[in-house]
This record gives structure tokens, sequence and C-alpha cells, in this order.
């Protein structure tokens, strides 16, 4: 059975917390934040501390902080020798102190603290700096998840900068279709089912294969029409770079 | 029992004759499209015809063409004051030819070709000239859908339009985030339950609650990174139009 501390109790950290927590092949043994106010514990089993030298034997430490904070975070450590992996997409596996050895266990998903999620679908990355703690990294990832990856720090950068197109930005755009309702009073769930089966497309089709719309048909006349009709400056400059990217990559191919 | 024939018989039109022709309520009596080929029939017992003037009788006659077709379409109809609607999200229903009844049938929903839909869900948005033939749509959408709602050519259009943001743009940052992988002969596959989670948090939250990622943190270091990291201009001009909004919009919030 791996033992698991977990350091900081972010978002990440607490869903993994909760996915372990349930999980009978891992063992939580601690968790610790430097403040006790952020945490709500489902189980009173699990030790908790405020204490960085409180910190007890385990496996693998988690640490679950801001990226520009886990260096100094990880130097800070009283232990050595340990593995110690970080959460981050976007932080190399060489932000840790090498005191300990070093790995990186990053589940790419979204996670917001009122949503429940089912780990068994979510790619876990993983890397570290030899084979036995890979394994170690890989044994307790598929205890959750169908997916673990073994991936670079390289790689895994430019994933995370994949995920902010798909996620945040993607986000953002059902913002401003949400503005655009509420300026004539329609009900943001008018475009649910298209949101759903946008993103439902996407198992099944290539992106390219799912392309529709008036910027990919060349549709100069709704183009204009659109542009009219928006009235926010900030909406239209999203309609137009994509338009003009949607025309480029598609109209060649006409 | 609502008789309905079909004019035209791309994307919209095939859908939502595979959904009336399962449907015990409403009767397809015939599908009308100018030339042969694209079609293919599940069911043999409806009349089918390439000839304008061999079109029969019905209560509702439903256009699926291009925008800047139907108007000229509709006014080569050899009947007169029969209820004639369109399909389209951006055309008004003024486009029609007024010596029919007209309205308007506008399904909102991406439709492929491969996909097969459940309408109940989907919203039918529809438009009529007059009472009666309202309520007939109404009837005639009821049959399908458990959403349908009267809404005027100008909202439509800005439904429309949100539609465009939601569906045809956010699948554009699926190809980004597809090309961003390729590059290093990553799987289009990892990033797949964080797009089925970022548009299934919208069940639950609006676009404000769901939005996380290092533009809205103002994490100006990830930022920069990422921008470093990207290789294509086209990449790079989205990442700055997004980064820019997130900051103008969450920024005042911190």
């Amino acid at each position: 059975m791996i033992s698991v501390v977990f350091l900081g109790f972010g978002n990440v950290n607490s869903h993994l917390f909760d996915a372990l927590v349930r999980n009978s092949k891992a063992s939580v043994l601690q968790v610790f934040n430097r403040n006790r106010t952020a945490i709500n514990f489902k189980s009173k089993n699990i030790s908790f501390t405020t204490d960085i030298t409180s910190i007890v034997d385990a496996d693998i430490y988690i640490i679950g902080i801001p990226d520009d904070a886990i260096s100094a975070f990880s130097e800070s450590l009283v232990f050595q020798n340990k593995l110690v992996v970080h959460t981050s997409g976007g932080a190399s596996i060489g932000v840790l102190s090498s005191k300990n050895r070093r790995g990186v266990f990053y589940p790419l998903q979204t996670f917001s603290k009122k949503r429940n999620l089912d780990f068994k679908e979510i790619p876990i990355c993983i890397e570290a700096e030899n084979d036995l703690d890979l394994q170690l990294l890989r044994q307790l990832g598929e205890t959750i998840s169908e997916n673990v990856v073994a991936i670079s720090s390289e790689k895994r950068a430019k994933l995370h900068l994949a995920a902010v197109f798909v996620n945040n930005f993607v986000n953002h755009l059902y913002y401003v279709g949400a503005e655009i309702l509420q300026t004539e009073k329609l009900p943001f769930n008018l475009l649910k089912p298209l949101i759903a089966e946008t993103a439902a497309k996407i198992e099944a089709l290539s992106p390219q294969e799912a392309q529709t719309g008036p910027a990919k048909r060349n549709d100069i006349k709704t183009v204009e029409k659109h542009l009219n009709l928006l009235d926010e400056k900030r909406h239209k400059e999203i309609y137009e770079l994509f338009t003009k990217e949607l025309n480029q990559k598609y109209g060649k191919e006409l």
C-alpha cells in the first residue's frame, strides 16, 4: 500500500485527496496546510497539521500550491531523499528542491470546489528522475485513473498550454455567449444543448471534421450581419479574429 | 396529425426528417430536393421529388437550404397561402415570399451527418405571422422537443450570433489545442476529458463561476512562459486577445 501526504490543500489536492481516500490501494496519512480554515475534511481519521516540522513519513509527498511558491516551499521541507512531487501542468520538475527525489503528478482536468469528479478517465501525467520513482507514481496513478502517462516537463508545458485554449478560453466564449443573450433577456439555458453537443462531437470527430458555421463557409453576408449586431468592441475583436482564422484555414480547402 | 413536406435536404432538414419520421404525431408526406444524389432515405414509404411543380399538399412546408437562397426559392414555389417556414438562425422571417404564410422553425443545435441526435432537449425557436400558425408550429415542435420557444427574428439573430461563439469558435479552439499537441506528437485524446468537463461544468455553474486559469489569476509568469512556447503567430494572437479579455474582466474583481 502506497502511503501519501498532501502538502497544501487547494482545488487539485483536495480532489486528489477525495479520490485517494475513497481508494483502498493507497493510504492517505496526513494533510499539511499553512492555515486551518481552508480545510473541510470528509474523513476525521486523517491527521492534519499546519506545522512543517510535524510532517510524517510517507512514500510520496504531493505538493498542491501555486506554481511560483513550489520552489521555496520544497526547499523549506525538513526531510530529505523522499519522493516529493508537484501537481502543476506548467511548472518543470526542476523547480522542486533537489534535496528530495523529485517528480510530477499532474491530473489534466479543470477542478472546481463544487464539482465531484470521476478520476477514472482523467489523464494523470507523471514524471520522475528514476525508473523506480516513475513506477511508484504510475502505481499510485493507476489506483484512481485508467489513463496514466509518463510525459516530460517540456511536453507537459505544451499540454498545459493546449489545455488553456480548450478550457479557459472556451469557457470565456461561453461567457461571451451569455453576455450576448443577456442583452436580449434570453436565458443562457438555450445554449446549453449546443454547448454539450459541440463538446460531445469531439469524442468521435476531429475538430476539423466537426467545424461548421458562416466563417468556414465564407458566408460573407452572415459575417457582416453579425458584425453589425455586435455592440461590444470586445466581442467584435473575438469575432473578427476567429473569422479571419477560419477563413484562412477552410477557405483554402473550398 | 400535422402533415409536413421537406423542401431541401441538407443537414438540418435530414435530421428533422429523421426525428419526425420516427414520430407518430406528425406525418412526413414528401421530400423535395433539386438533385437526387444527396438523399439517402431511411424510409421508402415517403415520396421524393426533384420537380417543384409536383410538391404535394401539406400543413407545413419546411425549407432547409442556404440562407441566401431562401428568398428566391420561396418565391419559386407554385402554391399559395400555405404555411412555409425556414430553419435558419440568421435569416429573418421576412426573407420568405409573402405569397405564402410565413414562419420559422429553427432548431438550435449543430448538425453533422455522422451524428444521431436526440431532439428532446434541443430548443426549437418558432416564429409566425399569426397565432394559429404559431400554435401549429408549437404543436409540431412539441412532437419532438420539450423546449419549444417563440422568438422574434431580431432575438433569433442574436441567439444565432451567440451560437457562433459557443459552437464554431469553441470548436476552433479545440482545433488549436490539437495543433499544439501535434507538434509534440501528443494524442488529442489527452484533452478529451478536459473538453467534456469544461462543457459539463456549465450545466451547473455560470461561465463566470467556472472560469479558472493563469489569465484570470493574472499569473504573469505563466502567461509569458506560454507566449514563449507558442510557435504559431495565429495561436499567439488568440492567446493574447483572450488573456487581455480575461485580465480586464477578472483583474478588477481581485
